[in-house]
């Protein structure tokens, strides 16, 4: 299996942990691009701490961050991974979802006559994400995919029925484990995280705001994110208020929040950075509902039952639960929005992105697979 | 537009030809891979020769033609025309087919936010080329395909049908110069080719042969080509057999031939090795039928209306036109298959590949492309 | 010209200048590698900004700053630089001291055909760089060297002597526009700048720090670098200290100053970040004595006549004039040499590391070379 | 060690039949470039056939065979091995001669800062491999040169004396098994090679003729080899001709020789194909004389004590023995220089290049050297 960025492993961690125990498989792990990265999280050192052994550590970014950049880095990954599939001999390469070192990945695999598979197919974002998401899939021998939809539109793509599993996606797994732990109070779980602004009673609910930057510009940046400030100043409910995390965009998101912050009250807002995953799904569960233009309140949250607003397009495409309420950035939209969560309260657990059991469905279609590079479209 | 390979160049000749004149086109021209190599007839030469100028000449295959190697050649090659692309700044990237280079070519345009046009997708073969074929569709902006029956495939793997344009193969344009040119004695043409064995009379009728490997193994190269000169000594027609182009697996099917030629009389048979494209195309046009495993049976004869005895799998999955009578390596099928084209006659222009405009109708979409490189799919 | 870094960009601005204006020479530009990003200072910005024309840049890190990434940033950069110095086809190929990026462009220019200049060969330093300047010496067609010594030890390796040319080193003829220019008064010059710490009274002489990290490890660079705070602390001059340029060492040396300013009062001492580097060697020329392990200190400071404490091994191997007093990592060393040196006063000026004509001498030197790629080891 | 081609394979053959077995000593073979390629002779298959273990294969060589594509085969190579180095962890790393290869492994592992071997340095020829040479020598930590004049040159070059071991080239120590070797009749020893030309009776002294190309012009090949053939056809004496290796620039040479035969008759030459190395050095040892330009005669046969007419200046610069007579490309000269050898007759043992005992004497250097990866020029 390739792991090549933070969030890609948080994502497929349950499937991790059941394959490096599951009869008649035998897990190889290459980690690779920002994986391997101090300022990405460095993913490595996070999986080595839980006691994966790493076959392989593949560099592959060429430092620029443009797209003569990406593109060299993924030349550069693919001649490298073809080197370490050579050497591991692998009986399939797993691969996720759609970044360049995915497409990287996939490619080394084709050409290395070794069956793919690829996790995560069959999602609709659009972006040059889409693109590759849909090109993995044509190399792809074997899809495990989140959702009945997904599957649906892999088998229209062309490929065969018999090789796409719905297995659900492994980050479900995380959220029913919140759903069974024994209750936690929110506020006895917050209190070791710090953070920084007012002091918010949530003793009375509360709503979690995470907004991720779609945009590299400034001006963009601090437009999108003011609205949403606003709507959650004027609205006065007590709100946590995740930091999103450090990459290249979000630098700008995160000034534009301290810019607006110079400028104004905000009395019922606490800031916070890294919760651990578990801890983060556990107040998610507790809140009245998120906001913002995380996949959580698409995923999780459809799982969890609680309501989402979801800001401007950075979901577009993906498939989603009646528990999301979309709107532009748009102040009043998204107090309306808010109101009407309240209001509706708890929602409905839908099983959309799977019902928990993604790790050991993972784990056992892969040890079960009979696999072969050969296929042809249908049609 | 992205060349990479002699056979490449063939069939996409008139529409280059086209291009480089067409109003409202700067015909910029990358050759690569194979194209630049003594060994596989340096296309980049015949290219100069023909007047082109060629604006960025590409090394990137590493020797040892094995998995590694074509692999690395890919990554490589991706990283390389990224450069390129980058000082090029074309309005679109134009790449062909199914190869390790197509592929190459297709990322770096992706990564890069360079508009992709694909020619010859939709088409099915099975192995490799297959899995790469389609993965480039998905990646492409623009589709110029040869047939109906690949547009609609194009169509159901969910590209947008306003961007999928039946264009023919320009491979189809040549035939029909062949056709309108003014007719020329068979044995004229022959005469400037010299070639090796017997002297064949070919003013009553004769068959074309032409075999390609399908395998490396001299066994089975050997078995495949046998049956082939059997059914062709057994039957007696006057026979003209062209030889395989120089490349890996052709060494074998030669040396078999040769092997075959020494045990056993071919008095019917003569052999010849390059005749210029539009001889070719001349002397298939006045034969009786084509015999063996060539694309040139499937789709130049198609619209030649020449019957073809289309042996083994090498052309499965192909579209074909009712020309085409297929075989297995067997000498007694392929007898009664010649008899039965003889006898059936020529058959009806087919324009299943095309209607010989090819070219025009490529540079034309080309030149009147309004091209996005968003793109989601519908369903 | 190939430019791969902020601080080679520095060294041989004079002669860039008169190269981009002297008769008979045309100057093309290679950015790359450390030079096009911007957490190195954007070189190629600061280029475009002093107006001159960048011919192709090179992306060629390797995200990671391991020794795995480095020797395969090395790597991937030479066969980049393969490729541009095929497109640019210069006359010859200049590159500049020891880096990685040098021994890319370096090899690259052997096996091309092209002569390649070696601008700053023959000293002497220890650890990696040594071995790579001196591999760089022997293939290399022209020496354009700092001093006499380091052209007899270029003779001395079996270089011919007439392919070698003492130019001295450009950086001193920017200490020597500082010499000539109108001159300012200090307090002038700072005022500009802000910076943190204590007002400092710099009219009856001042001391200028500058240390960098020569460790990565924060134990060890705050023991360092303590020593020297300690020592200026106590001596109770007034101080003008700079903060070494941002890079992975030097984050923990920062880190340092900070944690020692936190524990102790600092009366005497103004930080500083970034001065011009002409404000930077006006500062100089009237301070009373640098203090630290800059290269100023040897090499501008012996064209000033500034007296320099040394402290350490960064500058081991370098040739010295009579201005430098070597102290360890000692506060009492320091304070002792600081002493020595305020009541030595100004030194001589020692032309050991040039005239202030390296600029025009290195322009007329490319320009009037007639190079040969052929040479033979004389004995 | 790296292994990059057949020659060096051949020469370095008793060190690593020695380092297998020798004590203390862990040997790890990685094969790479031409050393892996059917069309050089495929080392690596006569390599496993002797029974050694490759532990790395690394492709590296990019087909085109022009400037470029041997700069960035360098690139490729470079970063490769940085990977390779990596993973097998060596505590040193051994290259040999002047290669683009050995270059990329030298600069591998220096920044992998793995010490260095260098087998080979120190010796004198011109043209790039000298430039290369001498930068591996500059890279190197460790240097078991051919002889003493080797070892003088590369102390000259400021290396530390106490890190170059004369060792003597492996190349004697099977000249020497073949002088201990029973002697065999050379007509005995010929029988089994077949060959084509004249039936060429040995008993009462023959000739042994080796020339390689030294020119990719047919035109020069041509007029160089005539001279030779001339000269042998003229002097009348028996000869035995052996055609050169299978490379680029040999098939002009080999085509000038079949033209040459064509035109002439050749009624005392006899040409044979590929001898063992040990049947080879055998009919060396009881020849009259070698002609031409091959290494053999300036190095086994100072050994063998063989009288050697070296032609043109292929050899130019490598130290020679008492044996050697050099001459021009001119009939004349060559029948004049053959004369001399056949009356001075054999010559004395000249240890020049070793005394049969490098192999064991390499694996000594290697098994108990204490390397370091600091160095310093002393001068």
């Amino acid at each position: 299996m390739v792991i090549t960025a933070r969030p890609s492993y948080a994502r497929i961690y349950t499937a991790l942990e059941e394959l490096r125990t599951h009869e008649g498989v035998e897990l190889q792990l290459v980690v690779a691009a920002s994986a391997l990265l101090e300022r990405y999280g460095s993913a490595v050192s996070v999986m080595e701490e839980a006691g994966f052994k790493i076959d392989r550590q593949v560099y592959m970014i060429l430092e620029g961050e443009n797209l003569v950049t990406t593109a060299k880095s993924t030349g550069f990954g693919l001649a490298e991974l073809a080197t370490v599939f050579d050497n591991l001999k692998p009986d399939m390469v797993v691969t996720i979802a759609d970044r360049f070192e995915t497409m990287a990945t996939a490619v080394a695999a084709t050409y290395m006559n070794i069956p793919l598979v690829h996790i995560q197919g069959g999602e609709v974002t659009g972006s040059i994400d889409e693109k590759v998401r849909h090109a993995v899939t044509k190399l792809a021998d074997l899809h495990l995919v989140a959702s009945r939809k997904a599957a649906e539109r892999v088998i229209r793509m062309g490929e065969n029925p018999d090789s796409v599993v719905v297995t659900g996606c492994p980050s479900i797994d995380l959220a029913q484990t919140a759903v069974e732990a024994e209750p936690r109070e929110p506020a006895k779980i917050l209190s070791g995280y710090g953070g920084v602004g007012a002091d918010v009673d949530v003793s009375g609910g509360y709503l979690v705001v995470l907004q991720h930057p779609v945009t590299t510009e400034y001006e963009q940046a601090f437009s999108h994110v003011s609205e949403t400030l606003e709507a959650v100043r004027e609205g006065g409910y007590p709100a946590l208020w995740f930091w999103p995390n450090v990459d290249a965009g979000s630098d700008n998101t995160s000034k534009a929040i301290r810019g607006f912050r110079e400028l104004h009250d905000l009395p019922n807002v606490h800031f916070y950075r890294n919760l651990t995953p578990l801890d983060f799904l556990s107040i998610l569960l507790s809140s009245d509902c998120i906001v913002g233009n995380s996949s959580a309140g698409i995923r999780e949250c459809a799982y969890l039952g609680v309501p989402a607003v979801n800001i401007g397009n950075r979901q577009r495409g993906r498939d989603r639960g009646g528990n999301v309420i979309d709107v532009d950035y748009d102040r009043n939209e998204i107090i309306h929005a808010i109101e009407q969560c309240r209001s509706n309260g708890r929602q409905e657990r839908d099983l959309l992105y799977g019902d928990g059991t993604a790790g050991p469905r993972i784990a056992e279609a892969l040890a079960t697979a009979t696999l072969s590079i050969e296929k042809i479209l249908p049609y």
